[in-house]
């Protein structure tokens, strides 16, 4: 069960005796904007205490990022990344049978399935059928065949990735609350374009059964600072993750970075907002053009195209070795055409380049 | 199971409101050399790369461990701090029964018991009883309870923590070999005095059911970088490592960190172990004297007295509110007794001043 994913660049080129730097890499979905961060006071601050061990229980770095989110600072939780909470989550024994909203980041079964939970695959195609209305029955009618357990915790990420498409879950988290489920949203996306009435993050206080994944690595562009969040207001479910949690996870590179984001001009989530918002509307506007393609209407700084009649595969090693573009296919997701790519949105000449290449290859 | 440690200067500082800065630590052992690190150049590199994930195979940060540490690449994992590494091996199947040479760092039993594994207590003080001819059956004499199973695997911290006492380790790596038993030796504290001949760096190749773990933590003082690895030549054990392992654990920092190590001055070394070993005879010399206690003779950056007629608990306390100093208790540790402390190898002068103190105390 090795991890497979988008933006393994180096691999990549290593096999195919590329040189990296030559590569454009749509496979990664990371905002094109920096955030400013004063880098001198940041080598400063960490050579002044990188041979100290980071507060084992986080209490700046935790009230730094209450600041930035406007969250209670009891609610949070912090991990090595997004990625070590759900490993950590999905370690937890209130979690036993995990229904999982496919296609989806490939993380949460890994996760699942390395702590020996049972995985139920869920389609997110139909997750609108939920309503004010639906009962256990219904969710057990829709979902689940015969003798599937009913899940402890359903999970997604919204808005979803790989098709970038974002979901009204009002409905969703009303049911859960009804029949004792949790629900884990993944708003890793959300802020790179005007969504906010789409998270959930003021639910949290309202909904105890409610967690909200969040991190520095895609819309901050902090990838390699490792820093990834939970909001939740359940005591135990708190509780229980600090009972499991390894000491020292966060390293000091990452509490540097959130003290400087603390400062961060609204100016960055505005900019960032306006030219997804823009951009994406102008390559779905593009992209719809061409025929034998289906390309989905994302919120999120990607989209999905599903290609009708190529094979996914031979277009993404076609556009490495002949462009040196690195684009990612879908062939491990559930739910989505085996014959999907996903492309992330880049600066403008950038994703012009690749739509003059793709359209003449469609 | 909170993880309890020393070094937790920051809580115990708003626990009894007192100023962090004033607080001289002698409960975290970090070497008090740092080696040079040009942060200039590491800020540079920092802000270049930061936007892009980690190489999801780590192959030029295991390159540049291989190089420090004149192991072959394959034998190399890595994680976020031995403490990632600690929770992943036990968290393999192949390990089911977890024998722990205790004193020793709580990590290996929280970790095992998160795991849901079966913990094994083993006493090292009678360690030096295996020999070269130790059959199973004396194993199992010397250590085990009727009905109590055989450890899959040995888990040992050499020079010992706590205690900081070296333990000459070719019969039990024999034994262990003999009987199918695996040996994890964290070897963290090794560099810091003339150690090489009880290191089983160079036996790695010669037995598969060896497995090292160190870190840039200590002897490097890299402590808040987060980089610890394995050395292991067992291909089945290296294999359900990469199983299992969380995607970019590793952070940029640590990643900068170990590059510029790699061409670090052997003069670090030197100075490390001259003083270390020095320090730690002045000091057993001068402790020694006092009637009362008994000092280990330690081949670590710390040491442990045991008092005879006074309370360590009260101590701590004392040494606290009245010193601003910090020491480790050891009420936690197993086979030690609970009056006991540890005490940081720091400057000569803080040494003293610390020396000065418990003399009059004792």
């Amino acid at each position: 069960m090795l991890s497979t994913h988008g933006a393994n660049v180096k691999q990549l080129c290593i096999k195919y005796n590329l040189n990296e730097d030559k590569i454009t890499d749509f496979s990664s979905n990371i905002n094109i904007f920096k955030p400013h961060i004063n880098y001198e006071l940041l080598a400063e601050n960490i050579s002044f205490s990188i041979n100290r061990y980071p507060d084992i229980e986080y209490s700046e770095l935790k009230e730094n990022i209450s600041h930035l989110y406007k969250i209670d600072k009891n609610y949070i939780q912090v991990g090595n990344g997004a990625t070590e909470l759900i490993y950590d989550l999905l370690l937890l024994d209130e979690f036993k049978n995990i229904g999982i909203f496919n296609p989806t980041f490939s993380e949460y079964e890994r996760a699942s399935l390395i702590n020996k939970k049972n995985v139920i695959d869920l389609d997110i195609n139909k997750i609108d059928q939920i309503d004010e209305n639906t009962t256990i029955k219904d969710f057990k009618n829709l979902y689940l065949q015969e003798n599937v357990n009913i899940p402890d915790i359903l999970i997604l990420c919204n808005p979803n990735n790989p098709t970038g498409i974002i979901t009204n879950l009002q409905n969703l988290i009303k049911f859960c609350k009804k029949n004792n489920i949790f629900l884990l949203v993944d708003e890793t996306f959300i802020d790179f374009m005007y969504n906010e009435n789409f998270s959930l993050i003021s639910n949290i206080k309202l909904y105890d059964n409610l967690i909200i994944l969040n991190a520095i690595t895609k819309f901050f562009a902090m990838t390699g600072a490792r820093l990834g969040y939970t909001f939740c207001s359940n005591k135990d479910i708190n509780r229980a993750l600090e009972k499991i949690k390894k000491p020292w996870s966060i390293n000091i590179l990452a509490e540097e970075v959130i003290k400087q984001l603390c400062n961060i001009n609204t100016d960055f989530y505005e900019k960032t907002k306006n030219y997804f918002t823009n951009e994406s509307k102008r390559l779905y506007d593009k992209y719809s053009s061409i025929k034998n393609i289906s390309i989905t209407n994302s919120s999120a700084p990607f989209f999905t195209i599903s290609l009708h009649d190529k094979n996914a595969q031979e277009l993404q090693k076609k556009l490495l070795l002949e462009k040196n573009i690195l684009i990612r296919t879908l062939n491990n997701y559930k739910n989505i055409s085996k014959n999907s790519i996903r492309i992330a949105i880049k600066e403008k000449h950038i994703n012009d380049m690749l739509f003059d290449i793709l359209s003449d290859y469609f």
